[in-house]
């Protein structure tokens, strides 16, 4: 890599783009700019597109018939560097050590979108073109949930017409080990209240004949569970799936031990989950209930005697194929109502769902993915689920109707959104030679589909008008 | 009641004795003057007396041998007024209406305390002395659960010696009804910490393979109660004795519904406690393990996909005659080690107790209470247990080593240390009646045991040393 795409690397880095916080509003945005003109530099069609929160990059090439449109997302927003007490460098200064740079973002996710622009522009530099109609997009919220993404996704479907995206937003399973995630858990959520009497009383005085919430709440949330850590809620398990002979076969290339890789990554002292399932598979092909939040009653330093008139309790579920939030969370209130003890009142409230996200990895994209990660990193690509959601995964084939590819180049001690957050240089490197593979077995790939070439970006009248409102998406 | 009592009273109403905040602490200390002034103006010998935190105001009369001698306590502080917008007048600023006056602190303690300082005035008008000798105790710390009181009386216990002490910091359980309380139930407390993981992980990437503490939390406190609300801790019950004949007869007599009455002080929907007892047993007779707080993951807002490392819960337990709590504590933490989930660490901190109390309102000083009440209230003393501990109750019969009486003044609707606190002047003038005759029924009353005449308290030598400090109780 030459020393002038290092140097550019840090003046990205040194951007506090920090999307939570109002503060730093005007960074993000010099942020966004920064990226339109090293896009243009390379001799891409760039833009920042202000939302109603921060502004999103878009850049093209310009698209020609009978090509391939590929779609790249990441994002140039980071995480708040806090606590800054604990970073070796200040995040916000790249320091190299050892084929490594440190920066808050280096791996979430400037240094995947940056290895994606240099090998654009090294394509451009040699051939003057990309094999295929390129979308570029580089949003600037990822890290507070992208409120404005699919809002923008929706008011420019046509602009965007692509057929396939491509996300490196994701992890490696571990250093030289390319690694390809065709899978995502959803998720289910809502918030419990459980309610005693009006007001706090006295638990010296009314202990004894008055409900206690805290107590309702406690035995309520035990019946989620039988011993054995397996979900006891009535039909819980009905739509999951076991993992396909060919996911159980590939997974045992998995190059670490997962049990201890859990261990070492959680600071646990043990593993624990359900009974019957392996580590990977507890983590990928099972759905779970957890608890992320409890509270009630006195939390101050000491005690008060006190019996809380109420106690809540934040639940989130993560769910597999086939699992359907709109008929679990009726399920799992249903399980609530009828084990809520005596006395107390239950409330839900604040209920939300996310997608799962399953793609098949032998696909003629998936296949293609798997070619370029090979060519990338000298070696077969490992395939994966995870655990949690990507909801722009989700986004772009709901929204858009295309297989995303996530195809990730950070690593398990990169240090997401912790200090110390780093970025190997291997890992650029091999990046910049990933985007070039992956554009040209896009390229040459034979979809099962058919597409009709995408339209250009700059035929759509959609894109003078992207300061959208949520009354937009009602329309659709 | 003359006009200038009335004024009086509203004085010492108007005084801002808040002892838990710093800011009134001026207020405090001259709401102590104003009280010795007080004493000094009706002829008692008084002094605020330093200590800690806020002065103790301690007035005598001149000790004679051949009299019994008699300690009154009361308390001159007073609870934060706060919410203000919830007052119909201003907190301190005393309002007569239908016969009752609004203020804070005028049932919770200046009212009751006022009634013994009037009761006192007018005997020593008549007659120009009491008929026993006099300790009136008035601290200012009582709301801040009395931090220098214990050690208050242990340095002077030899010049504090007494037969029998008063004190009408209770509850009459209706208006009209002069009432007696005989049994308070006492109080252990612990609280648990469950730790998982060393640091919060994300619920997705690993839930279902790391042990969730919130989750292991509500298991373990769900074993604490049976479905009857009984406690599953064993050998909990062994030493709890069920009320004797004469009590289970003298409770025929409480005035009220007690289930209709918890259900309204309460504000809640239905009553709920341990099976097979009555409502007054439950409160009184029967101990408790209540959860007080619960706290553990995320609380803000919204969501957070997180699994907590830790999960905490703050538990008190009432006990009641014979349980002792060096023998409940350690049972408790044993069930809480065998019932704990797999996968967490326990941790239990902040042990405390505090000892239950019982008198026979049977005995020679009981007697004269419930003389002293009758003649008060013309009508017969309904005998009472309480759910909660009053530590100066034990604490004068625990370091001064006599009976303490508890004859309290205030109505189940005076609203204690909630907004539009309030005293009934009737109250009020019972209140004197009151002291009057149990200061005689006291000075008649032939004690089982023949005590030596009291020490007067101006020969002790304590009395010029009352700022004290913890290391003075270690030698006792």
């Amino acid at each position: 890599m030459r020393a002038s795409h290092l140097e550019e690397f840090y003046a990205l880095l040194r951007f506090p783009s920090i999307s939570t916080d109002d503060a730093y509003i005007n960074q993000v945005s010099s942020c966004a700019s920064w990226l339109v003109t090293k896009l243009t530099a390379i001799g891409l069609q760039a833009r920042s597109i202000p939302t109603d929160g921060h502004p999103i990059v878009w850049a093209t090439n310009e698209h020609r018939a009978g090509r391939r449109t590929v779609l790249i997302y990441g994002h140039y927003d980071v995480q708040p560097p806090d606590p800054f007490e604990l970073w070796d460098s200040p995040p916000f200064t790249p320091a190299l050590r050892d084929g490594v740079i440190f920066a808050r973002g280096s791996a979430d996710n400037k240094g995947p979108i940056f290895a994606h622009i240099l090998g654009l522009q090294e394509m451009l530099e040699e051939t003057g073109d990309l094999p295929v109609n390129l979308h570029l997009l580089i949003e600037g919220e990822e890290e507070i949930g992208s409120p404005n993404l699919a809002l923008f996704l929706c008011a420019n479907r046509e602009a965007l017409r692509c057929d396939v995206a491509v996300v490196s937003d994701t992890e490696m399973v571990a250093r030289r080990t390319p690694t390809l995630t065709y899978g995502l858990r959803g998720m289910a959520g809502l918030e419990i209240k459980v309610c005693g009497a009006k007001t706090d009383l006295h638990s010296g005085i009314f202990g004894g004949a008055i409900v206690n919430p805290i107590t309702a709440l406690a035995q309520l949330l035990a019946t989620l569970h039988d011993r054995d850590g397996r979900v006891a809620i009535r039909n819980f398990y009905d739509r999951v799936n076991p993992p396909q002979d060919w996911e159980r076969e590939a997974w045992k290339h998995y190059p670490v031990d997962a049990d201890q890789e859990i261990v070492k990554q959680a600071g646990a002292a043990v593993l624990f989950g359900e009974a019957g399932f392996s580590t990977l598979e507890r983590l990928w092909c099972r759905p779970t209930v957890e608890i992320n939040g409890i509270s009630g009653g006195y939390q101050g330093q000491g005690t008060k005697t006190v019996i809380a008139s109420r106690a809540s309790a934040k639940l989130t579920l993560r769910l597999v194929p086939e699992q359907n939030a709109d008929e679990i969370l009726p399920a799992l209130k249903l399980h609530l109502e009828q084990h809520l003890p005596r006395g107390v009142m239950l409330e839900t409230i604040g209920e939300q769902s996310g997608p799962w996200f399953l793609t098949n990895p032998h696909s003629a994209m998936g296949s293609a993915a798997q070619r370029a990660l090979r060519t990338a990193f000298n070696s077969d690509a490992i395939l994966v689920r995870g655990g949690g959601g990507i909801p722009v995964a989700s986004d772009l084939q709901r929204i858009l109707g295309v297989e995303t590819l996530l195809m990730g180049l950070a690593l398990p001690d990169c240090r997401w959104h912790a200090p110390n957050e780093n970025f190997p240089l291997e890992n650029l490197d091999a990046g910049i030679l990933l985007n070039q593979a992956i554009m040209d077995e896009l390229a040459a790939t034979h979809f099962a589909g058919d597409f009709p070439p995408a339209r250009k970006a700059n035929e759509s009248g959609n894109t003078s008008t992207v300061r959208i409102s949520a009354s937009d998406i009602g329309a659709r």
